[in-house]
């Protein structure tokens, strides 16, 4: 049943429930995911394929899932282009080579994700055997979110040595954009091969843009990474957040599945991207805070813009907050799988634009 | 001339060329400011009416801006509040007791802003009288962009505990926003019985909120300073970010000025306000750091955008970033005014609109 749920709404086929999966669902709010964190580092626990494995499978046990998502970093092939990224306890990623001048592009060195990149290859693999009918999600970051942490040599809040170098030096951050598009759509599909059985392509910070500067700086180099991952015959997800108005210009640029986060109502968000694609969002993760009735009707609010239409995967409109309470997290899975039972119709519109 | 631009728009009435400032244009980006800031903390310059007034003036003459607005810090309330508020070297405000509880809001103390915010309003006097006939701008947070600081004691990414008070204590966030309404609206009506001929409220945060938490949490507290302000008959600017979605509450909230980030296209974001509302905006602050002709290329677009309507005053998305090259800032003011003057025509539809 699980496995069919996932993957039908990702084709915008009627399912039994409505699929419910969280962004960051193996991470440090659980009890045993901080087990292992406390003898291995974040990039040991990912450099560790049976690590790897075992992080991935803890939230599918434990709170009931639909899909599983790979335990990973989206800053991985950032090692081997070697950028020196390192992870400052409780800082987050620090880069000891940030990209700044076209040489700095220029050396970056080639990744091959067999070699590379083979430990995440190899957790798909032992997940694969582990998981049985669940779905297992592979992802990567989309080529602007990646680049903006190897120029800010970090996490940033104004992206501004990033537009800085779109306005004032647009060779060298095409010249980056072409690179990574090509590292990351080698290691979306190796993960594909694989096993991984969807992917997600995550552009978290994309909405620092203004459609514009998306049109011209991101959308062509998201647009090979998704469309290459798309002809390799799974489902997509593309998922951004602060994109009220980047939603077009984002289904332009690919997906079977547009993530929409928690600003933009599913109602609305899904009418501007259209039907033609499946929707995956939007509970606000702070909501994961409240009390359990509270929590109910904003889960039952986004069910009803749902409005029952198959293609929409139930999920929150960013990241599990570190400290969620792991008993709403499971509360908010058996309520969607409840509430959403046994309604969803076939959606006459769905199918004839699959026929166009 | 300069004074009747930026009024005159304020009321949707054709001007002679585009009016522009720039929120945050006193501050560490130019050399003026550095040279007090080295002798004096940023709440010494605001508690001391003639450094205040000093450093407000400094972008009148040296940016030929067409609108001077007072150097302050939006929570300058919250020191006769008492929660302990320091600015710490770098960081930011800390507030030494943060409100969490209906306790912490009832041991908010009284403000009176003739007395305990006195030295703002001496330096609104002071300016009235140096300012000649550039018009002089009064500002306050609205009450969900200050109680976000009270409640998280300082700067945030998240809104969590804001957030989670809004969720799980319901009683005790509108006790605080009901407070908080009542002082900000005593506050801004004093610094326009002190001289402010307009005022702007900074909703700068409530971006983080989706519409249905807006409605519910932020827009009735809002309603009451926007609307006090309003009545008390100058224009009243009402500015938020990433509130594309909100926008249409935020009008329903008030200002005769709607204010729009970068990431809406003007054009469409005055279509969702409507045209009887001005709207200001909407240049990426990022974009001050690009090449001229790339800076002037954005400028035109949103002149473009804004279609020779009058209503329309130039300004950034957000506050003018850190090391912004202050020649670019002068550059954007002469471009706004060249490209700009003589263009605009009245529009019916605005003046119907005042007819209703």
């Amino acid at each position: 049943m699980t496995s069919l749920r996932f993957l039908s709404a990702c084709h915008r086929l009627p399912t039994d429930a409505t699929p419910v999966w969280f962004m960051r669902q193996a991470g440090r709010y659980m009890a045993e995911y901080r087990a292992i964190r406390e003898k291995y580092t974040l990039i040991e626990i990912c450099q560790r394929p049976e690590l790897a494995a075992e992080v991935t499978l803890q939230p599918v046990r434990t709170l009931g899932v639909d899909a599983a998502i790979l335990f990973a970093d989206i800053l991985l092939p950032a090692i081997p282009l070697g950028v020196g990224l390192e992870f400052a306890a409780g800082e987050g990623p620090i880069l000891q080579n940030p990209v700044r001048t076209l040489a700095d592009v220029n050396n970056l060195r080639p990744v091959d994700p067999d070699t590379d990149l083979g430990y995440v290859l190899e957790a798909i693999r032992i997940l694969r055997g582990e998981l049985g009918d669940t779905p297992l999600i592979g992802f990567c970051g989309a080529p602007f979110t990646v680049a903006s942490y190897l120029v800010e040599g970090g996490a940033s809040r104004e992206f501004l040595k990033t537009k800085t170098m779109m306005y004032a030096d647009p060779q060298t951050w095409h010249a980056l954009l072409d690179k990574l598009s090509r590292v990351l759509t080698d290691y979306l599909l190796a993960q594909i091969r694989a096993g991984a059985q969807a992917v997600q392509v995550f552009d978290s910070w994309v909405g620092a843009l203004n459609p514009a500067d998306y049109a011209a700086f991101a959308l062509p180099y998201s647009q090979r990474v998704l469309k290459a991952a798309e002809a390799a015959g799974v489902p997509v997800i593309h998922f951004g957040t602060n994109t009220a108005t980047l939603l077009p210009l984002m289904k332009e640029a690919g997906g079977s599945v547009i993530g929409l986060d928690w600003r933009i109502p599913l109602d609305e968000g899904w009418q501007v991207i259209g039907y033609d694609r499946a929707v995956q969002g939007n509970l606000d993760p702070a909501a994961l805070f409240a009390p359990l009735p509270e929590l109910e009707q904003r889960v039952k609010d986004i069910l009803r813009r749902a409005a029952d239409r198959p293609g929409h995967i139930f999920n929150l409109g960013h990241g599990i907050l570190q400290n969620t309470p792991v008993e709403n997290v499971k509360a908010v899975v058996e309520m969607v799988h409840e509430l959403s039972q046994g309604v969803q119709q076939p959606d006459p519109r769905s199918w004839k634009v699959d026929n166009d």
